[in-house]
């Protein structure tokens, strides 16, 4: 039996004349982008061209909303209401379902950034908000989410597909949420170490926590497209997926 | 031969706690409205809930995309790129798209706001950008402008259908551009005279300059929702359309 | 002996075309104007006009500085660092302060708003890179906060002057703290019970809870400025201080 | 007798998480930062830690006021009134001075951004409401602009000093303003050229154009820190200044 994986990369997270990220050099090496709608990161000009840019490589578009939150670059959590949310995910998706369908292309899933998807791994009515509104939009769209989450719970009883992500760069806690990233030993810093843990949470469906082993369900990885070694990442982690016999998903 | 014309009204333009305009009530007068979309006025909440009183009174939705100058109201003319045009209108319309297709309904039409409409009006590049980005969402959307203007050629060039808009209380220059608002004479303050001015355009398909008569097409009467008479002048001219025999518009 | 009070009032809250608030009228029944800087609400021109306004009657200036929020009216509490908060609070009081200053004026106290004010009144680090920030840029400045909050103390740790603030229409619960806006039982709508609240703390430094009377210090009184009857509560206030011989403080 | 020149630079670009600028490494090579305030570039936190990189380093803090654009940065023109100039200058000109005034320094000069900067080399108005912001604030700050421009004409008028401001890299019209970035040949691509024009115009206080020399007051020499050749570029003009027995002013 082949293994089949999904890898996603957040995108266009520049925003005016601010660059971050190695867009084009990371669309080779995933399935799936994540495209900045304007809020934490991303303006409308640079959606159009990363919205270009993932079509031409055959790479799956996917809508990433964030908080209002441009100084903190949609990581600081705030009280927000499920309507909120909600309001924030359909505006945003749509924002963006625009230069997708202005390119020929179509969205196929939404992951919620930063602070609204930490929020929505636990919180029940924000992650229902968040659900709601993907589907009102259009219910073909997955919507991707913390492996064992509320959002994924959320999507599954909305009526989504839903796709369970995990992270190649996190450590886990024993309940499965990710360490905190105001915790020391939040990231895998050795990119061995970050490789390993993917495969496992790939062929056995278990994440290695400080009290132990638990089970998690990985569809999607999250890698990042920022930092210097980035690109040097998303090869390795290719390179051991065709040694392992796992094959990336190619929309292509 | 019974005139048909439609009245269009710009709303949603309130944003978080600050209230503009009299949306509910001026609903029962219009046949469109023109719903702001985040960058000049409006937010994600107010768009919904605009989108769905337009839906309940079977009143047109249409998409107001403005400058990204919320302090300005996009009223201040900035240097604008076609391409940033064509991405501002793009994402706004997208955004509102979303919460007409989650309550059911559809775009019918897009309106530029302020600067970006009167900049349109006179720059061909512009209008152009303006026009395909809205071609480019759907091609059935129709494209509200200046009647006369360049926006109104761009969307014909471009394959929309277009709606030549007139104004019921500005005053007209002998080129069939408004007076500028730096000008004493820009509007028409007297009531009576604007409803003279809108019936004089749909009957007789002129309106009065300081330079004599001249040419106007009228398909739809724009008229405002904020200000103290903004509801008593919605009713007189109604009204006089009523006794002069001419049909709104309605989409119900 | 005289018991003399101060009376605030949050000012400058409009944006653009967006009004909040009858700055104009309430400035003859205040002490102190907490003038919005620009973050939660407020823009360069109205707080240009506010503080000429506030001048020209002899009310205190104050700056009021929020949350980057504007959407939210910098009620929605997010997760702050300590160093933000100082730098977001410095930020605001010096746009406040150059105002001011080409005015011909001074700062004469702070008061953070909404979601800031209230976390700083329970997190002491938080308090304290406020009240760092005030006394880095003017040891003069007084701080308003909570009474019996970590922001009184803060300021007094710091070495600042401190004003402890009651609020007239909101009920308080046994710890002191104010009941949260989310409870139904928040306000006092009743005028006379909102200002018989008042004059209790005034004269007998006590208010009432569910769970009995609990010792409040009360040395400014916050009124609000917008809502129907902002204007007829200011009268009754100060109606009242002249009938219990309580003087309100004067800077003129 | 010894020629006496200040090099400027922009600094404190960065917004958020993203980085502009070799802000720390430019510092030893400049007489003055001109340091973003929040409206084109900037947020509070990098405002705190430019000023104080500045000070350590002896070189001189300015403010830089940019248009409320950032999507934009500044870059683009806009309909403004004097007012508005006057106010978005004094607003952002004391928030800076709150960090200043923190760390124990003072503002030295201010230097508009980009579209405001341009606008005012041309608008007698705008300069003035520049000029005016300026010397409200502190008459003894020190106004910068370009050579010739209106907005030195206007500080001199309001009783400011000011500093004439010339580029290294830019071509100049024969009129003596820049030639706009919109035509081909607006930079000076080579290193060597940009530094000969800047000795010509500091030792003989002419500037070569298409028609010829002009003559230009060159008190203040810009250069930029961002670009890959910003360091190599500031070293070259430093040893070339040291060459020709031009000293760089030093605060220190």
């Amino acid at each position: 039996m082949q293994l089949l994986v999904d890898i996603n990369c957040d995108m266009g997270e520049s925003f005016g004349r601010y660059k971050i990220g190695h867009d084009k050099e990371m669309m080779e090496h995933i399935s799936s982008a994540n495209i900045a709608c304007g809020f934490h990161a991303g303006d409308p000009s640079i959606m159009k061209e990363t919205v270009r840019l993932a079509l031409k490589n055959n790479v799956a578009v996917g809508a990433h909303p964030g908080l209002p939150d441009l100084i903190g670059f949609g990581r600081r959590n705030f009280s927000l209401t499920p309507q909120e949310a909600y309001d924030y995910v359909l505006y945003q998706t749509g924002a963006l379902h625009a230069f997708v369908q202005a390119e020929g292309g179509r969205i196929r899933h939404v992951k919620p950034h930063g602070a609204l998807y930490n929020m929505a791994a636990v919180n029940k009515e924000l992650a229902k908000g968040i659900a709601e509104a993907v589907y009102n939009l259009n219910p073909d769209i997955i919507l991707f989410g913390l492996a064992g989450s509320e959002l994924i719970n959320a999507g599954n009883e909305t009526g989504l597909q839903t796709c369970s992500e995990v992270f190649a760069d996190r450590t886990y806690q024993p309940d499965g949420t990710l360490t905190p990233r105001s915790q020391p030993d939040c990231m895998l810093t050795n990119d061995d170490d970050a490789v390993n843990q993917v495969i496992k949470m790939v062929k056995q469906g278990k994440v290695t926590t400080h009290a132990g082993d638990i089970s998690i369900k990985a569809e999607t990885i999250c890698i990042h497209g920022d930092g210097e070694h980035a690109l040097s990442f998303a090869e390795k982690i290719n390179s051991a997926f065709e040694k392992e016999g796992i094959q990336r998903i190619n929309y292509g």
